[in-house]
């Protein structure tokens, strides 16, 4: 007789598993040293078979049938388990094994050969691989496909679950209307602000010791996590106390470290204030990335750039840099801080352009998907679209289409998560503000009311609830791109300054 | 059919799983958030309970029986591993396993317990839950018995392969009457060195710049480790390209930190050198721990108190400090770097009062397990020792019997490794200065025919070769403490200045 609790035993322990290998992932990218990594390559490949036994073999494939064909013996958590360990099986369940094993070593070496093809700027090194990696995929979807609209719906759906093409189509043309009009507006008759101050020597201690006292304000645990140093920022979460972040520094730019922790410490106020009930579930569970971003986000773009926020903080961050800010008052600082413009990097793009970098990837990925355009030609599209959207010419492949890693990773509808995130981000401030006087907040300098908010709302649910339905429930109405774009028309106006 | 291949397939996942639990252990002592201990107990009690399956379940159970009624498939290769997973075996297998669940916990309470009696500086509080485990080591030794001639011999050869109660007997006496005469010598006729200098203020920062690049001119591979900073120091290695260090700071005695990481880097190059083919059969081929003891302390005693390396690297660590030692010219720097000193506390101690420290542990276990001496009668008979070898008197029992945590963890038998350590240290060294001339060296400022030595005589056997067979090879004799006391006696007559 299967019980809950065989479902729940079995839940646990992949949900031990993955921390484990979240600790050997962590550990693998801040202070792994050199030499290790064919040894770790071994541990990592005997985790991921775990993993792979414990979440689809024969003991859970019979756990999910039989709890399935009677759930009269689960209760509410039990039939949430049950539903995501389902969908979980799902993923890699309905794939025969030697597709999926295949799948696996091709995405391996495609991102051996996207590195290479990065160190030698030619996207043909590259090619071959995106295009078995496509392949699979397109084999793959109709194993997936419930009731999806097209191929590329089915992938969307993997990581935003109820998210479609035409939803996302009317909402990016939305944003990309409203960004583009903003962005000419700015240019026609603003101000470009003055930030050569931002490009100032503040010490790493320096910018260290401001970044994780700001953080703190905001809640974010240092009981439950730690900052280390890596090239490429991440937040890796372990479990519920034990949610680490990660950052870059640069002498010479403290702005990239000082939002860059704000971003991962929203991630990690996010896992550190799920509620305590999922702890054994958490490997089934795992928050969607929209709004897991959406929380990155509030703390970089809706918070660190809030004028309300920096005229609080301003003269702390002057305080902890030692009289290097000392001659730039308030207004100039905060101009510069929000300056604007059009580059050639989705990871370095300000968070008015950002969102078109997305659009970019979203059209792209649509047209591999739905209307099978060549991966010969992806390039040309690619430049053509930085052309027509932010009016760039891209020089050559790194700059371009090699840039990031997700494709080589097989990532295919991830990228929209991202520009969710900034909208969700804004429409949960929106909602946020009908209750809550933000200014009031921050001058008082206890900030715990925007905490108890994002705790209640959002971060205490995890990976329990879809996320269209935390927004829904938040804010009272489905994903609306207008808060995003009448948030930073006004902030952007205001910086540049244009009266409204 | 089993096969050779099947007890390497067996040992290896027992391997992978050990390296996983050392990396878990590594991260807990070194930098994971304080809140997250109860999540990762769970985590480490998950692994310890697949390596106690894997290292003794019935399919471990069956390899062993199998191939050892058939060893003509084995090779070399294969027959080492076979004894050694055996003896793995042996250790619980041996042990009803009530029994031995029974121990575990009585060891995890103990340490609870220990630790509560040195903050309320009570043994009492300790004394049952020592007795509880005692007394299970006196039921498992008739168990684990084969040809041992004494009940505490049994506990000796687990981490010491073939020592005996009679061999350490006279090794001891032979360097008791040596350090007991020459501490009195020096007392009479000695001059005590000055070390004022030693407590001089020196940044971690200047600390850690000369010490690490000490060790790695004396060959600790830093693409295959790392430091950290911890409460009590420590070598992990996760692998042979994976020998982390750690250590602790004190900005107002560098010589904890220098003599420290030589001490652990000492540790990790006898790691990072272990000839690769062993590499899958880590788990079963531990170290023993005197020979391991016996590279660390090469590092800090036999190089890092010897006067040709300080003549050499002293203008080095002057330069480090930049400018805190420049008043202190280098026979008054060495002699004070020698101050012998008695003390209460064991790993505080010097080199040449450490070894009476682990006399008195080793009488007192050996009153315990042979003797059949009453528990309640330790703290007395800790104090009578201390006054008798080292003329102090024991103020309290935390200053006492409470300081080590190693009979809290069970682990009897086990100290007198550190001696041995200390002995083969010096035995080792009396035979390479007969092919080198360390002088020489030391002066060259190429250190790598002593990391040649090292490698070839003792490192590349890691756990394969026991420790009496690395020394006989390497030295043509057994263990010989007449060595170290010669070492010792010519140091420290000349640091306190007397003419021999």
């Amino acid at each position: 007789m299967t019980t809950q609790q065989d479902l729940f035993d079995s839940v646990k322990e992949q949900t031990l598993l993955s921390e484990i290998a979240a600790l050997s992932g962590w550990d693998a990218l801040t202070g792994m040293p050199k030499d290790a990594g064919h040894f770790r390559a071994d541990v990592d490949a005997y985790l991921a078979q775990k993993i792979f036994t414990v979440s689809t073999g024969e003991q859970r494939q019979s756990i999910l049938k039989a709890l399935s064909s009677d759930t009269s013996q689960l209760d509410e958590l039990g039939q949430l388990v049950l539903k995501k360990a389902q969908k979980d099986y799902d993923m890699t369940g309905k794939i025969p094994e030697q597709d999926f094993i295949a799948f696996e070593k091709t995405l391996s070496q495609a991102q051996d050969y996207w590195a290479q093809a990065r160190e030698a700027n030619d996207y043909k090194i590259f090619q071959p691989y995106l295009e078995k990696i496509i392949g699979y995929l397109k084999q793959f979807i109709p194993l997936w496909q419930t009731n999806e609209a097209t191929p590329y719906d089915v992938l969307l759906n993997q990581y935003e679950p109820g998210l479609t093409v035409a939803k996302l189509d009317a909402v990016f043309a939305q944003v990309k209307t409203g960004v583009t009009e903003l962005r000419q507006r700015l240019a026609k008759e603003g101000t470009t602000p003055e930030d050569s101050f931002l490009k100032r020597r503040v010490t790493k201690e320096q910018q260290r010791q401001y970044a994780m006292s700001a953080v703190q304000r905001l809640g974010y645990n240092l009981n439950k996590g730690r900052l280390d140093d890596t090239i490429h920022p991440f937040m890796e979460a372990l479990n519920r106390d034990d949610a680490r972040i990660t950052t870059r520094w640069d002498d010479h730019n403290f702005q990239m470290a000082v939002l860059g922790i704000f971003h991962e410490a929203g991630h990690g106020l996010f896992e550190q204030n799920v509620d305590p009930k999922y702890d054994d579930f958490r490997s089934v569970l795992p928050i969607s990335m929209s709004i897991h971003e959406s929380q990155s986000l509030f703390n970089e773009v809706m918070v660190g750039r809030s004028k309300a926020f920096w005229e609080t903080e301003y003269p702390q961050m002057q305080q902890a840099f030692e009289g290097v800010l000392d001659d730039v008052d308030f207004e100039t600082f905060y101009a510069g801080w929000l300056k604007t413009q059009a580059s050639f990097t989705r990871t370095e793009a300000d968070p008015l352009t950002y969102p078109l970098h997305i659009i970019i990837r979203y059209e792209i990925e649509k047209a591999i998907f739905n209307d099978n355009i060549d991966v010969a030609d992806l390039p040309a599209l690619w430049n053509a679209k930085y052309k027509e959207y932010l009016d760039l010419d891209t020089p050559d492949d790194l700059t371009g289409i090699l840039q990031d890693i997700h494709w080589a990773g097989g990532s295919f509808g991830y990228f929209p998560s991202y520009a969710l995130g900034h909208l969700y981000a804004a429409q949960f401030q929106a909602t946020m503000a009908k209750s809550l006087d933000f200014e009031a907040i921050f001058q008082s300098g206890d900030y715990s009311p925007i905490f108890e908010w994002r705790k209640e709302h959002i971060w205490q649910y995890g990976g329990a609830v879809d996320p269209q339905v935390i927004l829904k429930q938040a804010t009272g109405e489905s994903l609306n791109p207008q808060y995003w774009l009448d948030l930073q028309t006004k902030q952007y106006l205001k910086a540049y300054g244009i009266d409204d």
